[in-house]
């Protein structure tokens, strides 16, 4: 392609409601334009970059021998009342009326419709398990859209939908499109991690998500430096104290803290180690209790996993913290005196808490703390469980290596769905028992668009994008300096250009005799991973200037032969 | 793909709402299920062929230079207000609100969000020409959808859109666009006319539509068998009549016609020909005349070309028949009886009714007619237009041929808008004259997903779709009798899969262990172009039975080098 030929609309200012890098970036290169709030048109740029996204995950899907398909975007409302969700999904759901007065959704996604297909198509085991998949534009219409593509209203998805005689059948396909989609990523030059996932509001058993791996990321992810562990922080079970608990050191002792109501004060204004502390949260309790609240302890560097709590038998679901006056009614004491020590409610430790010695907490007075705590000796050992959000250093959970933690962009999710839509569809099949199942159903989903917003915040630096090379518009970027007066760089940058057109590669020529820096300034913009200058002082030399995107240096290539050690370089030699 | 991965859904019944055999045969096929009125789900078989569609139109343009990108669908009430079309549209638009209570429409098309773009990404005629296009989803809420995905509500479409400096740039993008689009469904392999046509509701100077020729088509063209020359009837101009009126050999007579008050009724009453008859049509007079009505005079045989007819000065625009009470008021006699003789209201005659000599017409008193009228004699000829449609054998008005009329679907159109919508949106660039243009826009659609029904249309027959090769969900299809038993059968089946497959063939293998009624009849149905018999039987003999979609009669081929002869039909030798 030649420059000249193509649309280019980089600027250089960066727009002021981008908050994150993609945002601001594929803006400035001129990739997208917003329509209105969410909506996004795609331009000439960024839809090449969209489209080799788009090209892997078909690659792949029919590989595995998926069948694409495709669905309408426009559905009935009788089939999302059908299943309950016309009403579940809230306001995400975008409503709309025919000229008719009949009511229909924009697809946010589409469980009703292929699971209606299935009713009507799927009448034996005989036909299973069958995977159908498509990729198309779909609509939620998000209460806050932000960060570009993103979080968009209007985006691009890949959504597959399984359909099995049983759960073990459903299992291998699962794994299978595990397998699948860890290949999709890795293709397209990204790291990622698949992360266990709380299936939430979609429903079933299990479900993983794939997490581009960036600083930016919305989800933190523990993840094992030995294994292929993963999972949300959320998720993540911390492991169980291996040491026995040592032997009390200390008497216990209560201490006036008039001026320490936090963690991090009691730490800084009596010199104690933040390990020798405990936080003590008062949530509300399950209402076949006693009590109306339940304490819940975690060491003063750790943090209390709420989704763990809410599992506990004691707490109620969902999950509120005591208000102050609350505890005070229930205590006698502020929040920030709080501790296990005379605590006239209920107790639930964390199980790093409970091999703690010598350690400090509220004493529940205001403004008191016991110091050189002991359980047993001092106070009775509460009831342990896991309660906490691992940290960096944790054992990992399967055994295997140390946690560390990282942010993540999650860009696909995988469900096995169960037969929760099969069920409320009344989709059944015959089986080889002569009797009709319900069909066990997965369902997949990768963010298309969202694919590209997470490659560049996972690859880019100050001065633009830096493509994988799988993703990248363009491979090449052919630049000839002063091209309108050097005949020569013009000749040998066209020369090249044939050669590498030829060659198969996709090779942008700026023919569009600009100034060398804004030529420059362009292209490092839009990312272009192999750069090429010719200009007249190395053709004097005989060579041309190659630079990586990502290196630090220009390198000078024999201008021999250059189309052959440029495709070297793209690992095509 | 071997038929038990793949996913059918043939069915033998024809239901009931399909009224065209596309639609028919995409339902019994498998091809697409109805969700609801005028939506769609393409089923995995369905979706190969579309998928042919759009790679083939996605070439083309690639190929000329044509910039894709990917516009919103969903997009804001505000840009079609600008352009007044919110309220022209009218309620083909799907209008949306979303949470926030703002309005937007589900595209139909997209002149408003180009436009929008141009106007801020285009500045300079040295960014000019460009042309963008976008495979997309649209939505045109139909007042009646039939025919399938023929006229759905939601479909599949390329449109595309061009800038241009001024008319001269555009005319040749124009012209340029006509030949991609012959290009595209030449390579489809469908038999279509490119036609003059008229604007209609988009607006412009030039546009011609693109047919695919099928006798169920809704509209009527004329086109030449001697040149390209091809527009629709309602455009075609008819020829004008080369030889001089006879001289006048009968004498007027005035006849009782008490029963004749048609064309029809007096050729056989009267043994008349039908070329001596004129038919008197009274239609509103434009508002600036003496008359309030004015009588339009065709040669009986021929019928009244309304648009020629609203295009008359004398005439009112639309066009408005007079009523019968109208006519009695304004001529004193009823319809079946009027003519030129004593017609007290002004006329216009058709150009071929100029050289009619001895002709019947109605005499203006009810149940009686003029006999043998002769013009200047009888009656002063009247001004004379071309008012008629053009017939089978009229000579082409470009002097080349005579003009056939056949039925054409309608799957293309490209349009010279001009600047009407970059000037309701002020989208201008600096020409090279340092003054401020409005931009000179062309658009361009083809109906990517109406096409497969187009072809299906021109390419089918009682037993079933017989697919245009480039067009077909597969190539050759290898149904191996009995395969169950028969281990020789399925292996050589199974063999010559492998090698047309390895070959980049698009090869069934139909292992789905059906009787071969079954197979024969899906195959047929579905119309793949090629199909192989394996049996016991050729075994025997070292033969395979091979035979085309579109051929009378079953060969028998040499199972010796088998593959080669096939890749050779493909026409791959």
């Amino acid at each position: 392609m030649k420059a000249s030929q193509f649309h280019f609309a980089t600027t250089r200012e960066t727009p002021a409601d981008a908050e994150i890098a993609s945002h601001q970036l594929m803006l400035r290169s001129g990739m997208i334009r917003k329509l209105t709030s969410g909506i996004y048109t795609w331009s000439p740029l960024g839809w090449r970059v969209l489209r080799k996204v788009e090209a892997i995950v078909r690659e792949e899907m029919d590989r595995a021998g998926y069948l694409e398909m495709l669905m309408p975007a426009v559905q009935p409302a009788e089939l999302w009342r059908e299943t309950g969700r016309w009403d579940d999904f809230g306001d995400q759901l975008l409503k709309l009326t025919d000229r008719a007065g009949r009511e229909y959704v924009f697809g946010p996604t589409h469980e009703e419709v292929i699971t209606d297909l299935a009713r009507n198509e799927l009448r034996s085991y005989k036909q299973l398990p069958v995977t159908f998949y498509q990729i198309q534009t779909k609509f939620r219409d998000e209460i806050r859209p932000r960060f570009g593509v993103m979080r968009a209203r209007e985006f691009l998805m890949k959504d597959a939908y399984s359909f099995h005689i049983d759960t073990t059948s459903l299992e291998e396909t699962y794994r299978e499109m595990y397998a699948v989609y860890s290949r999709i990523f890795e293709r397209a030059g990204l790291k990622f991690r698949a992360v266990r996932a709380d299936s939430g509001a979609i429903g079933g058993s299990a479900s993983h998500e794939f997490h581009v791996l960036a600083e930016s990321g919305e989800d933190l992810i523990a993840f094992s430096t030995g294994s292929d562990f993963a999972a949300n922080v959320e998720l993540a079970e911390a492991p169980k104290p291996q040491e026995p608990r040592p032997e009390p050191g200390e008497e216990m002792r209560l201490v006036d803290t008039p001026d320490a109501h936090t963690i991090e004060e009691l730490v800084t204004q009596f010199d104690l180690p933040v390990e020798k502390t405990v936080k003590t949260l008062v949530v509300q309790a399950a209402a076949d209790r006693d009590h109306d609240f339940v304490a819940l302890l975690v060491r003063g560097d750790h943090s209390l996993n709420e989704l763990k709590a809410t599992r506990l038998d004691a707490v109620a679901s969902p999950l509120r913290f005591a208000t102050e006056d609350e505890i005070r009614d229930a205590i006698g004491a502020g929040p920030g005196s709080l501790g296990p020590v005379n605590l006239p409610i209920p107790c639930i430790a964390d199980f790093s808490v409970g091999v703690m010695a010598d350690f400090g907490a509220g004493a529940n007075t205001d403004d008191k703390h016991y110091f050189g705590i002991n359980w047993e000796r001092d106070v009775e050992l509460p009831p342990l469980a896991d309660l906490r959000n691992v940290v960096d250093g944790d054992a990992s959970p399967d055994g295997a290596g140390e946690i560390r933690l990282a942010r993540g962009i999650e860009v696909g999710h995988i469900f096995q769905l169960g037969n929760k839509y099969s069920t409320a569809l009344n989709a059944v099949v015959l089986g080889e028992d002569g009797k009709s199942h319900p069909l066990e159903m997965g369902c997949y989903g990768i963010g298309v668009s969202r694919i590209v917003a997470a490659a560049i915040e996972q690859n880019h630096d100050e001065r633009g994008i830096c493509w994988p090379e799988p993703l990248a518009p363009f491979q090449v970027a052919i630049l000839p300096m002063n091209a309108r007066k050097s005949y020569r760089a013009r000749e040998a940058a066209e020369a090249l250009y044939r050669e590498l057109l030829d060659a198969g590669v996709e090779v942008l020529l700026d023919d569009r005799d600009l100034r060398p820096g804004v030529m420059f300034n362009d292209m490092e913009l839009i990312g272009i991973p192999h750069r090429v200058v010719i200009g007249e002082r190395g053709l004097d030399a005989g060579t041309l200037e190659y630079r990586l995107r990502t290196a630090e240096k220009n390198e000078d290539l024999p201008l021999e032969n250059a189309a052959r050690t440029i495709l070297e370089r793209l690992g095509r030699g």
